[in-house]
């Protein structure tokens, strides 16, 4: 799918594409639309990180409250998103042994103590012993520091997700 | 579940419970959970609202784009959220025959096409005929003002939800 293919989508085509490039958030995308015609693909991310930016504080933390917990009840039940579930499967937190989930539980409950969020972060661009260390170490950041890391890391997978489904769509039509 | 039982909630449960209060925006509560604890459920309420209205106009429309047509394929399909279902059916909107349909149909399409968001309108507080009449009547409004219409309906839909919310779990604890 490219950009002309894009500009062309009615509203609820647009979030019906793309309205999980934020985890559960598909207001973003649905506000952007408004600011079609994008001349490319890199402005619509624009666009939806500029919107994520414009959002107090208590917004920002509400996009990070709309994710699952990484290896959490979710992925157990079933019940994760399908980008969710491909992105925790890809960093291998669906194979783990008695002893990972436990280590695992025990770190997302101690950020989610600490944050009053969950742990975000691109699976996709990490694996499970690499995830595991980065919660150790941004446990230690300070409130307002660790938000916004986080906030980075759901740019990072809107990111992902949106060259995903451009990839996808192009790869559908040869 | 009175507002004490509200802020002993954790924010996954907060999210779980008051999640779909605006239709497909879990973000707004899960934004407003760093307010609690909550004076009462209408302070709960004000900051869901006061949160709606401090979005640019684009986040306003997102809200809105989040909607289902009234009376449309996904009432057909069974797609619906629990609680449009609910509304819908409370209006008699799954109980048109093949005219009533049709009419509905054409109207949702000329409002998305005159606005760039659907009609949206708190179904319990109206019925199929009265929410025909205004649709017709909204459909002369300018853009702004009917954004502006549309927002005080998503906090009509917002109120009623949240009652009944806070009501079952009343009921369900006696």
């Amino acid at each position: 799918m490219d950009v002309g293919a894009i500009n062309c989508l009615s509203y609820e085509d647009f979030v019906s594409v793309f309205g999980n490039v934020v985890e559960r958030c598909p207001i973003i995308p649905a506000a952007v639309w408004s600011q079609r015609p994008f001349p490319s693909v890199a402005a619509l991310q624009a666009a939806i990180f500029d919107f994520i930016d414009a959002l107090p504080e208590s917004g920002k933390e509400g996009i990070l409250r709309c994710h699952p917990d990484l290896a959490g009840k979710e992925l157990r039940g079933g019940t994760l998103t399908r980008e969710s579930r491909e992105e925790q499967g890809a960093a291998g937190l669906d194979r783990m042994d008695a002893a990972e989930v436990s280590r695992m539980a025990s770190l997302n409950a101690q950020y989610k103590e600490r944050f009053g969020f969950p742990f975000v972060i691109c699976a996709r661009a990490s694996d499970k012993a690499a995830i595991a260390e980065q919660m150790c170490e941004r446990l230690r950041n300070a409130h307002a520091q660790e938000r916004s890391r986080a906030v980075e890391e759901v740019k990072k997978i809107c990111r992902l997700r949106l060259q995903g489904l451009v990839l996808t769509n192009q790869i559908n039509k040869l």
